[in-house]
């Protein structure tokens, strides 16, 4: 996502990237201003965390007129939720290994990258953050992890079809077990989010569902 | 612990529960504020997060002199960093049921409750909110989940000399493990804390154990 210098309001119109105004452009004004906002929402919010998200700020440094973004966004929580929507619409297609452990290993990678990029792994600290306290993010939190989790469970679905896993097997708690144990690295443990960690999370989820944990509902196996 | 409502300073010595001043008490005055203070910073995160901490706050709620405070704990970081080191010291000793399955389960109950206590789930979100943003706050999160993982790293030392699970399987890894999808659902997913999720965690990370997963180095087994 570049930043389009998309100039609206009180803002200067004569960026060096905008060189003709009233220019037609792929999504319109509209989603050039949305793209130059969250672009800078993300970048403050990796940079100096939730509690000091500012829209005038944002409105500043997106170059955007600040009525526009307080009209649309309303407060820094409004900010979160959407760029959580904007996050959901661009996350990665799921992987077609052949094989229940390739694809999971694929996710735990993906997972990890995402955790460990300088921006993305501070900017999802900061919207964990404002999960925790304010609950228009919560909500959009649990929309984004919704919308990831249903992206990859065909890669279970293939696998109970491949009769790798039993039938029954939940896609999501089989993604979830991937994506955990980095996650409590990055947000209790400390410990690094490194290859042997996500290795280690794709494997351990992968017997687990291999072995029926998995399994939703009263019927599950615990061997 | 309990609220001694230590008096201080400025505060007003006719607490209630503290009617004859200058009585002795177990630890001593010190030991008093210290209570005090922490129990009324604990209240205050659970209640509105640590963005709202303030610590003049803080010692009006524990009737603690303001200067007291502010010298000993001197910003929210430093009182949420001594929240857990409090926190350590009062944790709950490791189970011994005799396998490793009852004791991983015993460890998934007892993050499960602390989690989906109507305080304290409200306070460890509000202290890895702080970790997110906070040096101070993230290093002393950090010797806490040392602390925990320590305390209850004989039952995996105890599977490995039962032969349960394979010599070199790493308690800190296996213990991780149990923890990490709990964690996940109440800061990411927003999936339910409940008894099925806990005994999930719990058998899964007991099963990735017994087949070698969490050895640690380069040996690790795949399968």
């Amino acid at each position: 996502m570049g930043h389009t210098g998309a100039a609206e309001d009180t803002a200067a119109s004569d960026h060096a990237s905008d060189p003709t105004p009233g220019s037609i452009r792929p999504g319109g004004r509209t989603a050039r201003v949305r793209e130059a906002v969250l672009r800078a929402a993300g970048d403050l919010l990796a940079e100096y965390g939730f509690a000091a998200l500012d829209l005038a700020e944002v409105a500043a440094r997106a170059e955007v007129g600040k009525t526009t973004v307080y009209r649309r966004w309303r407060n820094p929580a409004g900010l979160v939720a959407d760029l959580l929507v904007d996050m959901a619409e661009t996350s990665l297609p799921h992987s077609d290994t052949g094989s229940l452990r390739g694809d999971l290993l694929a996710n735990a990678r993906l997972v990890g990258k995402t955790l460990t990029d300088a921006r993305q792994g501070r900017l999802f600290r900061a919207i964990i953050a404002a999960a925790t306290s304010d609950d228009t993010a919560a909500a959009a939190l649990r929309a984004f992890y919704d919308t990831r989790l249903a992206e990859w469970s065909p890669c279970v679905e293939a696998a109970v079809a491949r009769g790798e896993v039993p039938p029954g097997t939940d896609p999501r708690a089989v993604l979830s077990a991937v994506s955990a144990p980095l996650y409590y690295r990055l947000l209790a443990s400390g410990d690094p989010v490194d290859e042997a960690a996500v290795s280690t999370a794709a494997t351990a989820a992968a017997l687990a569902a291999e072995q029926g944990v998995f399994i939703s509902g009263p019927a599950r196996s615990t061997r």
